[in-house]
């Protein structure tokens, strides 16, 4: 996509942590909750614009019929400080853990040299029918360990 | 904002209808529904943010508490075609009618030379407890009638 | 659906204007914006929740894979007083209009006798890829002639 | 609010956790993504909605003029099963943790007997500016403990 930022160009614009998909954006007046600021489940729309973006970017289709896909097993975020209307902000993301049958991506949002929201959420590989867990097939651990730098358990 | 267009760079690309702003995007997962096309709510969210960001470009201030201000009386929506993941628009907008106490804002979605989506809202200038209709400001009128090419009544 | 209404149920309730269903509920917190009030695209979400119960109601199914289906082509609002946290309500539809390959679902914002919101939408029944308009099949004329009074053209 | 469940209509239910607040309710179309079940970030839509509830319910006044108000400062959530259109369930809360400046809220989403989504949210009394946290008042602290089992650090 236009404007969606690799690895090294986040890099380049200093911003430390390794991580490997950034979506620069503004806060939109959509956004905003009766506080005037961002409403928290923005920030889950935000974090999960950019991980779609990215898991697709690694080949794997999110089709519901799919033979293997990751759903969202669980996540978690931390509120730092808030978000104000026009302000301009990049949404990182990057694989951090990798598992047999799971992995973690973490999240951030970057604003000016500050991680204003920071979250994580635990991905796991199932079937089409999502009844049993799957292993992460080879070809996508190989990505995660070598470009996002997951840590193996 | 950072990517926003202005009348003349909207009229640079070849887009006519002498449109005032234009704000570049593309379609992210979270605009999509179970059709995996674009919700028809968002196209008006997309209508919404663009409509504050311009109204508030013209030095109107949105704050609820203002003594004038511009609150929505109507809506339209046209869909002529469907929008999908990844796909690039520019959404656009102009102030195409002028009344005593209201204006009409034009909208519309542009893909690739194709507007997608139209619409248009009735705003009318209210005082500060929305209880009576005001005049909208001469220096306002003169913005709508030159910048934006408003037909008055 | 639990709490649902029916024609006879919203008639009871002394709703005039012939509305075949009629959901009950209150204002949350997530329907709120800046304002304080029930932001304008909220209305848009509880007309598509309404008409999809009601047009399933009928038999119609909304797999986007069907033969036959419908399609919105075009809507309008108007929005005649804001809303508030906490305001119970009941959203009301009922179709108005039949054409040939087209209808249209009328709907409105009830709160203690007053319609607070009303709108519109133009259906069209279309083909599985939908790319031609195909008549509204005979038992829908049906239904909605005699059950909800639609005008036919 | 109509519909809202106390602590005693919601154990006379069956539903283990001396949960404080229940608001039943089913799913509706908006709710649902591409994958035609309850998109992610609609728990946490109807989390927040059923927090500001009870946090109001407890005397708390939610304006951001306040000189004592609660803030969320993390949240987590685990997806233990999809959920899909028209299924009846009923949000839960409680407060389970209090602190001197914060407590949790535990959320829960019930089906017939299986919670399908759990979360909780950390938040904090800050003063009106949010630039530090206070104490939660004493008259809190009696109801967090007495009425929802709190458990006091």
């Amino acid at each position: 996509m236009k404007g969606v930022l690799n690895k090294d160009q986040i890099a380049a614009l200093g911003i430390a942590g390794g991580w490997t998909m950034g979506l620069p954006d503004f806060v939109r007046y959509g956004d905003l909750d009766t506080y005037n600021h961002v409403n928290n489940k923005v920030y889950h729309a935000w974090f999960e614009n950019i991980r779609v973006l990215y898991v697709r970017s690694l080949g794997v289709d999110f089709e519901a019929s799919m033979e293997i896909k990751p759903v969202v097993r669980s996540a978690s975020i931390i509120f730092n400080a808030p978000m104000f209307q026009d302000e301009e902000y990049i949404t990182l993301c990057r694989i951090s853990r990798l598992g047999r049958t799971s992995f973690t991506i973490d999240y951030a949002v970057w604003v000016a040299g500050v991680l204003r929201v920071t979250g994580d959420s635990v991905m796991v590989m199932v079937n089409a029918d999502a009844s049993a867990a799957v292993p992460v097939p080879d070809n996508l651990r190989e990505i995660m360990i070598t470009h996002d730098g997951a840590k193996t358990e």
